[in-house]
């Protein structure tokens, strides 16, 4: 099977919403009048972001998943994507699976496949997303406010707890490994939370390298520092009667990755549009801290006794 | 060395004409009322698109100008890019080059870096490219009529020349490997040209893996045959006097890969505009052959007499 025959088979379906899609030099995408494009690439390598033996389904959710999230992250809807692949070999079975999970997803959002590239390499895949957005309103991490409400949407830490797993670090039974796994592989990213919290939040982002780690970006963006409550965060495990050690459950929920869950702020007069934003996308969404004007980045326990921040963020050259 | 830092220091610079640009979430493009936006991405692979020891700028300035290549045989005009990009290390001397080939070429284009990616892992660049156009004016491959003349932008074959001698396919004088090495590894993007033939050429692609593979995507989408002549096609290798196998000549020429020329068709009363579109854009332009209804490629020497196709186009799983 050469490279023409693969598009066909896998990867081209009739164009819906683009002007043009799979099979010309160029994909022709028209917003809204009114309306930016939003745009996002993430590229997930092999040992890096996936264990090569991955169930394929899983890899072609999350590849799509972690850029569907950047666009929630904006508040921006999904509307298509391109895929650039480069493959060892062409493994039939293999691409039936990641197509599958891949346009799974997609169709779920109505996010249109509309372009891409294929290639003979090591395993790698380049997702670049499109979104729209009404001009002026996309959530940034630039506009965090000293008294801003800090949140986290759904759970954090679960995705961590599987990789430590996996990767030998922790014993775990294999129920609660096959629950964390999902988390790790096939994370739901938070386009509904996004588009509710349009008009309503001060600044989003995704989480994917970490809560502390992440959040740094909008501190940074934002010119303002922030103190989180880490009972509050620590409470947001899933699995987190399954972890004895209190350092580690710190270490997976402020330091995880991999968690694709959302983390905005709002002032506190917007709690309760919060809490509508959080029911109308049925996202659940904690309070776990609040945005101060001194710099850096403050941690308490329950009590609002000191802890000390020794959780450091994934860095993809660390 | 960290991701952060390498982003900042290589690939940041302040935002033109995107409305947000590297370091949040997404990138946010508003392309002016009326006009489509042409996406198109492109991944290099080491090994399959380049040397291992390629010189980084000239990397930088390739990795775009296949993708600018692409927005060039839509007839779209460039607006932003996304880079994603997997490191084996961080190598300072390396990324300065790249990303000096990359942004110098960028800019002669006032195509500007808004976002992307980068990780550890196997050298692998992908670029997604977008370029607006007025809705209804891209240049498709479906367009192509019986009786329409064939087009082909620059030179052909002198890539593939570079390419053969470097796999030491082919021994050649070391100032003529100099001079088609530029052609393979610095190509340039008929972006010019591209927009000159809005209004006038029916169909158009890039060349990418070879004049007959790639016409044959043209012949397909348009659903019509073609006629070349191939004492047409040998003449426009730039090289030709140092080639003295009249069958290598044919080879680079038909199935070359990597000219990044344009081949296009308009109709014969178009033939003003197209030497008018071509003295616009600075670019050569040649006829080389005739489309027929009949479907299937025929190749012809000078004389009108059949050529047997031998020439089998790039296969990235081949």
């Amino acid at each position: 099977m050469g490279e023409f025959d693969l598009i066909a088979r896998y990867f081209t379906r009739p164009v819906r919403r683009a002007a043009l899609g799979v099979g010309d030099d160029c994909a022709l995408l028209a917003p809204a009048p009114g309306m930016q494009l939003a745009v996002s690439s993430d590229m997930l390598v092999e040992g890096r972001h996936f264990f090569a033996d991955v169930d394929p389904e899983a890899l072609g959710h999350k590849a799509l998943a972690v850029n569907l999230s950047d666009l929630g992250a904006c508040g921006a809807r999904p509307l298509a994507f391109t895929l650039a692949l480069s493959l060892p070999r062409v493994d039939e079975p293999w691409l039936a699976g990641f197509s599958r999970g891949l346009l799974a997803l997609a169709d779920s959002h109505g996010c249109e496949l509309v372009g891409g590239d294929t290639t003979q390499g090591p395993l790698n895949l380049c997702i670049t997303v499109f979104g729209e957005v009404p001009a002026g309103q996309a959530l940034l991490r630039s506009g965090a406010r000293a008294g801003d409400d800090i949140y986290v949407s759904g759970t954090l830490g679960d995705a961590r707890l599987a990789l430590e797993a996996l990767l030998g670090h922790q014993q775990i039974a294999p129920d609660l490994l096959a629950a964390t796994r999902q988390r790790l592989e096939r994370p739901t990213p938070r386009v509904a939370l996004g588009l509710a919290l349009r008009g309503v939040a001060s600044s989003a982002m995704d989480l994917s390298d970490g809560l502390l780690g992440d959040l740094s970006h909008i501190l940074q963006a934002s010119r303002v520092g922030a103190r989180i409550d880490t009972s509050l965060t620590s409470a947001l495990m899933a699995h987190r009667n399954a972890v004895a050690d209190p350092e580690l459950l710190r270490q997976c929920t402020l330091a995880g990755g991999d968690d694709y869950e959302l983390a905005f702020t709002a002032p506190p007069v917007q709690r309760a549009a919060v809490a509508a934003a959080a029911q109308a996308s049925q996202t659940p969404v904690a309070r776990i801290g609040v945005i101060e004007a001194e710099p850096g980045l403050r941690l308490v326990d329950g009590q609002g006794r000191p802890v000390e921040n020794r959780y450091a963020s994934f860095d993809h050259f660390g």
